[in-house]
């Protein structure tokens, strides 16, 4: 009897994990729909209908040391104070010598930890999984938003560092300006075994927009887009993270209040357990 | 600061536009669930999460002419003069010169719009997607029913002039006598090439009941029917369109009150968007 | 036909109007649950279902001068930035000689529309309706909050200024400071006519916390707090504003997301209806 | 094991039964928001929450002879149609020597059963409790509507007939116009005993629109009214029925798409429950 | 920063506590609608929304010792082992010196506790708030059913023993059988002053059944009866329980699944603070 | 008129019958998400939405001699009561010299139809669609659950003679076992034609857990995982069903209250039309 709340099969100690799971529970710049920060809390909840078992990767959450640490405590309203929270939070996992994997929260979370691991790693990648492009550079005036947090992130690691897979949404402008700047693949996922080619051996950021994901099987995501990827298909190529050296994760813009009968909440842990598994 | 509220990208003035958006907010003969009378207005809202640009088609709707009106002010309860209103404003679109695309309502809507159409174009055609045929000669004894609206464009229309897409529900009779008087493709969309060679430079209505995509990704339409195309490969399908003459277009059958999460309403602003890229 | 929306009955054109409503859809430091930047639409469109007469006040919307221009478009993610655009709109009205009623929005909205009416009226007193008292210094961390909005107007007015009626919700802390700073009465609100023998002549802003309301009737808000007064209570009070000068006005925290049956909407507009009434 | 389904405790045959119940699902002229077709089939379902015996009145539906013959098969889109299947199954409900109590379905359907039992009892009278006057001479253009129901039962039973209670919406022109022709209580309901008073040995038609109660405790309905009675009160004077002549009777306006959490559908139960012990 | 889930303010280490909580998340036998399993994890959650301090009792959680020790881990679809695992569990709290706090799970639970408890207090009596007088024999052909819960806590405690307030349903013959054996107040609540002092010094058992609370207040809940009495009317009652020596309380059929807008849940939320508060 | 409420086109009479459907309405050892006792009865409600034709096998189900005889009575709360009604149910079918095809509830109703039909039949194969392999020993220390109920079918049929199709979920324990024992397809469902191969003349009993198919399209399910397989995917595989001799049939798992939009309800329709028409 118990009353802790962790993600299925993460009940390591802190000081025994190799990887620690924590909460951004921020939803502050969402234009469309709020709700993300709901998400980390619901797939703690959720994730008790789940096996702690793969029978894709043939491997079980419970050989790997995981710690699910909770949610950090966010100011409301204060959107800087809430990226200076998270980078502190992923600054004192990466020295404490762990990986950090963050839920979201909406996709400016992500900023946060980047802050943090870009420090830690001076030729940081990024490998970003969306429907959405985020490479505004502004949105209603705002530097800092949910629809410019890849431009915010590449002001930080600069040209060729981003790595873009199934977007299918973008301000014409935005996506002029990503041709110079970021490797997008549109509409599918498929040229990931290329990329993983391209940055074997250096550290990379994997930042998960679940919306990546058609919005048949991930309906609750604050903006959701037609057209998109399915869960197994993102499962199959989440296999492929062995090869690759993530210095940390994150999935975000899960939304429970858009996601009446808690299939996009069943999804996203299912996402969450093959990630973890493949990068442990 | 306004309080207008339009379609995306569609609030170009009536005398400016070459393609004018109406609503039609009836869903008097739905027999299983009522609700898509509220389909244009949650239309419009829910674009507001889309962009105007489509990186399908590398267009955007501000590059064309399109006023979106608003919605027709119809009387509840009396059929007749439902259709009349709407022929009556269907007609005076094609009147002033401009080109008619109306956000249903219910399937029987198309009947008004057609019998406008019919009357400027000798030769009409009906281009029509749907997961049922609608083609019984009377629901309950009715003659005007979103399940006979297409039996009535064919009692205007004639023999081979209506091309069914992705019909997979029917009663025995109404598939049967369909075999000898339009032309059905079964379970897919993959003639539409075909279709489009055959009506090359004749005047074309579109009518999209959004049921044929499949309840998965459009869960929120009367009557859902499982086993139906994607919103992505309906997309594809559109992007044909400027090889036809696209007299007018509809987009029905959009339910909200079925649609807890919004995707739907999202799948189908997307839709509109793409339709209105293809034929502007 | 029309797509302009409007609160029933204020359809007037801003240069004719003696009272203007505007929305202010900024949920951004809700703790609880996010939502009420949904709530000024949502009252337009629901409004639809209510006269615009009253058998309560025998008074009839379209017998005054009343003009809704719509929502303020504010950046997410910046609270200052949207305090500061509510009291320049605030500010303009009152400069154009007309009285500001405006739509929430959470509460912190408030304090944007007070910052500039204090500053036209120097003895500007607030009469406040609420099941919790918002006096908190800081939240989390934070100064600006719907928890510390009538303690940030209480920076603006000093004390005995600020009048609040129907509390049921407050920490030990913010309770004991309120006894020497603002008259409160606990549970009710029937002092309300004393209250304005006190105000009569003195310049007012009335705001109106919705969840004052009882959540069997109000259940559509951010934090519902059983225990509190009827709609019907709360509208036979609203009847005595003639007897006040009323600056301004708000009603706040509506959260449309938290009403899946609209019936909070629907008290929201009849509340909204009565107050126009009752202060045009 | 058996798969009819009743109304709790009305399993008679047809042939022993005084009371017969029927449905009426109709909703075509909805103006806000359709669903009170599904309303008898709900309160069927859900009444199996519910028992037949009411300690409100010592009585136990048991010991009455009631019949629940099911929902009429109805027309879609065709309201002369529906009107005069009602007519048609009061009528012959009527001949058989037996006392209908019809189940909505929207408000317009009382016309169908008035028009039956006008034509059997020269001085009917209506008692009618309701939050709206629907007293309209037209809505929209149309003369049949929920919104003009009693108008045009006033149409056949003539001045000083219509008793309504409850009332507390309505337009002003009506309002005024009701003065002069029909009975208004508004706001409440108490003045019901000196109403019985004046109707007792007369034929009375008794309706009963669910929206009369507040919101709170029928939210499942088309157009929710705050500042209704209780369902308790409703209940309490329910039980002065058997002092009246009661010729047939209805439940309408019960919407179950707008009650996600059922409570309307039951209250209508336990409200139809002792309707049915009151009268029988 | 912590992943522990309480109840707000009830954070105290077992050892140091004088009240414990824990939840017992059985619906296995609601034959209506099944849902309050789901009932203590949603009051933890919930609980954020609230204060710890009371303004109707001037009284802080933050005063009293209180642990929260989660959920019971029962077997699904074994009534008798889930019985027996209450049992004990209530058993070792009160053998450590403490007095349990048990949160539904539907009302048999009940039975679990009382079974405890007896056997520490030969003279326990049960005090009963309930619409329902669940005082059956059997149900459908069951012992043990929440609508038997309290004629099987009859079997323990024998005649004169319980007291029964806010009943408004039931069968014939429990209502009957009921006359002789125990103490019911129908309707209302208000003769609690006088069953106080039947009870002072004796040592009671108090159940609240939150389906008393009127469903307008309380839709959350398996079997929701209109008409029953306010969640404020209640608190007020409550605050007369520091006249009692209560021994143990539970608060029971809260279902989660059934209150889409969350008021039931932060309803009940306040009733255990109350609670809490008046008992502690 | 009639309120008889059947499965569309399943009219015939008991007597006449060659397949008698019925409902086992229990879900009393969910673990997850209780709900699926509603389905028959929700099946049979939005069955109407179909018809009886179908494209796919050019058949209609009024050719066939089905009775839909409604839901079993079953005491709640008490499962091995449950497990012997549905038993006996199952063995009067067949002792008629008819094929049952039961309507769940949850995955544990199957061992009381086999328990019956492995009477009858000495062979008797199981033909298992699902996502879960339901093959554990026994769940939180019960030997009948949902989880374990394949296990327990083993225990009657013993090895290979259970075919799993479409797994992709269980413990790393229960997957190993199922290795020595069982013949499990994982992913997808297309070795279905070797299956048929090899059953060919046995008698087989086909169960199909709803939960095979993707939470995109069947999110009204107890424990939705996603990766499944789409309903047309299962409706081509369902028609090589003639080329077995299926001796009894359920649709088990589908859970209306987890189903909002409906679809899941309307998908489980049509899955049970082609079904009926494959085996009829």
């Amino acid at each position: 009897m118990s009353n802790r709340l962790c993600f299925i099969g993460c009940f390591n100690k802190y000081d025994d994990a190799d990887i620690v799971i924590f909460g951004a529970p921020f939803d502050g710049t969402a234009s469309f729909r709020p709700g993300s920060r709901f998400a980390p809390q619901a797939m703690r909840v959720d994730s008790d209908g789940l096996e702690t078992y793969s029978p894709y990767q043939n491997k079980d959450l419970t050989d790997f040391k995981i710690c699910d640490t909770g949610d950090l405590l966010l100011p409301f309203g204060n959107t800087a104070a809430v990226l200076d929270a998270i980078r502190h939070r992923t600054q004192c996992i990466v020295d404490d010598g762990k990986r950090p994997v963050m839920l979201g929260g909406e996709h400016l979370v992500t900023l946060g930890a980047v802050r943090a691991l870009a420090k830690a790693h001076d030729d940081l990648c990024i490998l970003h999984f969306d429907a959405h492009a985020d490479m505004r550079d502004e949105y209603l005036g705002e530097k800092l938003s949910h629809a410019t947090v890849m431009r915010r992130v590449w002001d930080i690691v600069g040209d060729n560092r981003i790595f873009q897979l199934g977007i299918r949404s973008g301000e014409r402008n935005e996506i002029a300006w990503g041709k110079d700047h970021v490797s997008t693949q549109f509409f599918d996922i498929d040229t990931l075994p290329d990329i993983i080619n391209t940055l074997r051996g250096r550290p990379v950021y994997l930042s998960v927009d679940l919306d990546v994901i058609d919005p048949s099987e991930m309906p609750g995501t604050g903006t959701p887009e037609a057209g998109g990827i399915s869960t197994a298909r993102l499962i199959d190529y989440l296999q492929l993270l062995p090869n690759l050296n993530i210095a940390g994760a994150d999935v975000v813009e899960l939304s429970p209040p858009c996601d009446p009968n808690c299939i996009s909440t069943m999804a996203a842990c299912k996402v969450l357990r093959e990630m973890l598994l493949a990068i442990g």
